[in-house]
C-alpha cells in the first residue's frame, strides 16, 4: 500500500492521500510523496488537470503531531527539524501554484490545519455536503500561521481571523459563501462532481490553461499597471499559439477546433 | 451612426457602446472611441458621474475576433499588432480608474471576456436580472489573462480561477454575491436604477469624490502604514476645500450646504 | 465620568467609549484615551482579549466635527491641526493591529465614518441586529479617505466604493455578508455573544495568539513565497514554546493541557 495513490483517467491525474488511519496527516512521508508527484506532473504535458482527495473518513487532518513530537528528541529540541519541515511543507503547497495543470481539492469529512491549507492552496475545491473546515491549531497552543497564508488569500480578513483565533470549524455552506471552496456536492456525488469539473478544465487547450494559470498567481502580487503590462505579454504569446489561431478560426467559422494538443 | 454615443443629462455623461451587430465588441475603433471620451471627460469638471452601457442585446462581448484574425496577416503573424492592441486596451481600462468621475457599468444581456473586464474595471456596476458574466476565452484557446487582472481584484480567488479555467458563465445573482456588481435591477428598471445611482454620486461634492476616488485605488496597492500616511494627507487637503468647510458648517447648523462647485 | 471606561473580567478587558451625548465621537480626548489604553494593554500579558463598545445609542459616529471646525481658527486654517489629528487617529487605529490581544468591536446603533473605520480596524466584530454602517463623509463634502483604508481591506472593492461615494448605509446583514463583521447578535444578546467570543479567544494560549496575530497582518502584505518563509519561522518559534509542547502532548494523550500561561 502506497501513502499516495495515483490514478490517471484520460488527461486527469487523481492523487489520493492514503493514510486513513492517521486521517491522511501530512507526515514527512506524505509531504515527500506529494512533492514527488507534483515534480512529476510538472513534466507531464498530457495531464491537463489534477484531483487531490483523501482516503477514509477525512480529507486531511494537518501535520502529523506524533512525528513532530518525536522531532523534539534532537539536541536542539527539534528546531532544525521543524524549520526543515515547514520549509518542505510550504514548498509542497506552493508547488500546486507552480504546476501547469489546475489542481482541484475533492474534500470530504474534515480538512483541518495544514489540511485546510491544502484545500486553500489548490486552484479550486469541491466539498461534500457536511464537510467541516478549521484551522484549529490554536486549541493546542500552535497558531496555524502557515495555513493562514493560504487561507487569508481565499476568504475575507475578519472571517479568517476568527477561524484562526477561535479554532471554530465552518461548514461547507459557509466555506462556499466565503470563497474557500467553489461548490458543494450533494451526498454521494462528490466524485462525479469533481470529475466533471476536472474534465471541463482538461478539455481546454492545455497550453492556454498553463500560461493563464501561471499569470493568474503572478499578476495577483503586482500593482494594476504592472499586472497589465505583464498579462499583455502573456496574451500576445497566447495569441501566437497555432492552436489558439485554430480555436479562434473555428469559432468564427462555427465549427469545432482541430487542436494538435 | 457613431460607434460610441454620448448623452449628457445634468452632470451625468452616458456613454453607449453602439456596435450592436458585433455585440459591441472592443474593436480598434471602439477602444479608440472610449479612450477619446475618457480623455475628454478627464477635463470636464462639470461631469460628476459616468454611465457606460451597450446598445442591442448585449453589454459587450469582448475583443473583436475578426479584426484580431485580420491582424495575423502581418509579416510577424500579428505579434506587433497584438502587443499594441492589448496595450491600448489596458490603457483604456485603466483610464476608468484615472478619471475623476465614478464610472458605473449598466449591464444587460452578456458581458464576456474583455466585456466582463470592462465591468470589473468600472468603479461600480448595475446589472439587469438575467445578465450573464463570463471570461470564456479559454473555450477557444485564449485564456482571459488581461480580463483576469480586473476580475481577480473584484471577486474571491477560487471563484475567479473557476470562471477563467472553465469558461463558465455566472448569473447576475452570483455576480452580485461575489462582488463583481453592486446590485441587480429588476427587468425594465435597469436604466432608472443606474441613473439613480449616478445621480446620487453626482450630487456629492465633485472635488471630494475626485480626490477620494484617486486615493481609493492608490492606497489599495500600499501596505497599511503607507496607506494611512498617504490618505492622511488626502484628508487634510480635503478639509481645506472651501466647499468642505461649508459642508461641515451646514451639517452642524442643520441646513443645506451652499456649495460653489 | 471618564471618556473611556475600562472593566476587566477575568482575562478580558472591556473598553467602553463613554461620550454618548456626542455619539462617542473620536475627539482629541477620545483618541488620546484609546491610545493610552492600547499602550497599557500592550504591556499587560494577563489580558488575552479586548472588547470595544460604545455607551448610549450608537457605537461611534466618527470624528468630532465641532472640534475639527474649531481647529480652523489657527493661522494656517487648521492645516497643521488636521495633519496631526489624522496622524494620531491612524496611529490609534493601527495600534489595534499591533496589540498582542485580539480586539473585538461590539457594535450597536450606528458606526459611521471613522466609527466604521474603528469596526473595520478591529480583528473581529459582533453587531446587534439593526446596526447600520456607513462611510458617509462624502455627504458633507469630506470623502472618508482614511476610513476606506480599513474598510477596503475588509470588504469587496465595488461594495466599498459604493459606500464611500454614495454615503449609503448598509444594515448588519449586509455587513456580515460582505465581511465587515463576523456575526449578528439577536436583540438583547449583543453583550453575551461578544463576551462568549472574547472568552473563547482568551482561553487559548496567549503566546500563540500573540505571535499568530502579529504574523496575520505582517504576512498579508507579503507575496506568497515571502509569506511562507516568514510564517515558517513563526511556526518554529511557536513549536518551541513550553506550553505548546504541553498542548500537543496533552492532545496526543487525550487530556487537558497544563499550561503555565
Amino acid at each position: 500500500m502506497t501513502i499516495l495513490e495515483r490514478t490517471d483517467t484520460n488527461a486527469v491525474a487523481h492523487l489520493r492521500l492514503n493514510s486513513p488511519e492517521r486521517l491522511n496527516a501530512l507526515s514527512d512521508e506524505m509531504i515527500a510523496a506529494l512533492q514527488a508527484e507534483f515534480d512529476t506532473l510538472k513534466q507531464q504535458g498530457h495531464i491537463r488537470a489534477v484531483i487531490l482527495s483523501g482516503a477514509g473518513k477525512a480529507f486531511c487532518a494537518g501535520h502529523d503531531l506524533k512525528q513532530m513530537t518525536q522531532g523534539r528528541q534532537a539536541e536542539d529540541g527539534g528546531k532544525a527539524y521543524f524549520a526543515d519541515l515547514f520549509a518542505r511543507c510550504a514548498r509542497m503547497m506552493t508547488s500546486i501554484r507552480d504546476l501547469p495543470q489546475p489542481v482541484i481539492a475533492q474534500v470530504h469529512g474534515i480538512a483541518t490545519a495544514a489540511g485546510c491549507q491544502l484545500v486553500a492552496s489548490c486552484d479550486m475545491a469541491v466539498a461534500e455536503a457536511g464537510t467541516k473546515f478549521g484551522v484549529n491549531g490554536v486549541n493546542i497552543g500552535l497558531f496555524c500561521s502557515t495555513p493562514m497564508v493560504a487561507l487569508s488569500r481565499n476568504i475575507p480578513r475578519k472571517k479568517a481571523f476568527e477561524m484562526l483565533s477561535t479554532g471554530r470549524f465552518i461548514p461547507a455552506e459557509e466555506a462556499e459563501r466565503l470563497g474557500l471552496i467553489n461548490r458543494i456536492a450533494a451526498p454521494g456525488t462528490l466524485e462525479t462532481e469533481t470529475a466533471e469539473l476536472a474534465q471541463a478544465v482538461a478539455a481546454k487547450l492545455g497550453a492556454a490553461v498553463k500560461i493563464g494559470k501561471q499569470a493568474f498567481y503572478a499578476q495577483a502580487e503586482m500593482g494594476l499597471d504592472d499586472a497589465y503590462a505583464y498579462t499583455g505579454e502573456v496574451m500576445v504569446e497566447n495569441m501566437l499559439y497555432r492552436d489558439t489561431e485554430e480555436g479562434i478560426a473555428a469559432f468564427l467559422e462555427k465549427r469545432s477546433p482541430d487542436w494538435q494538443q
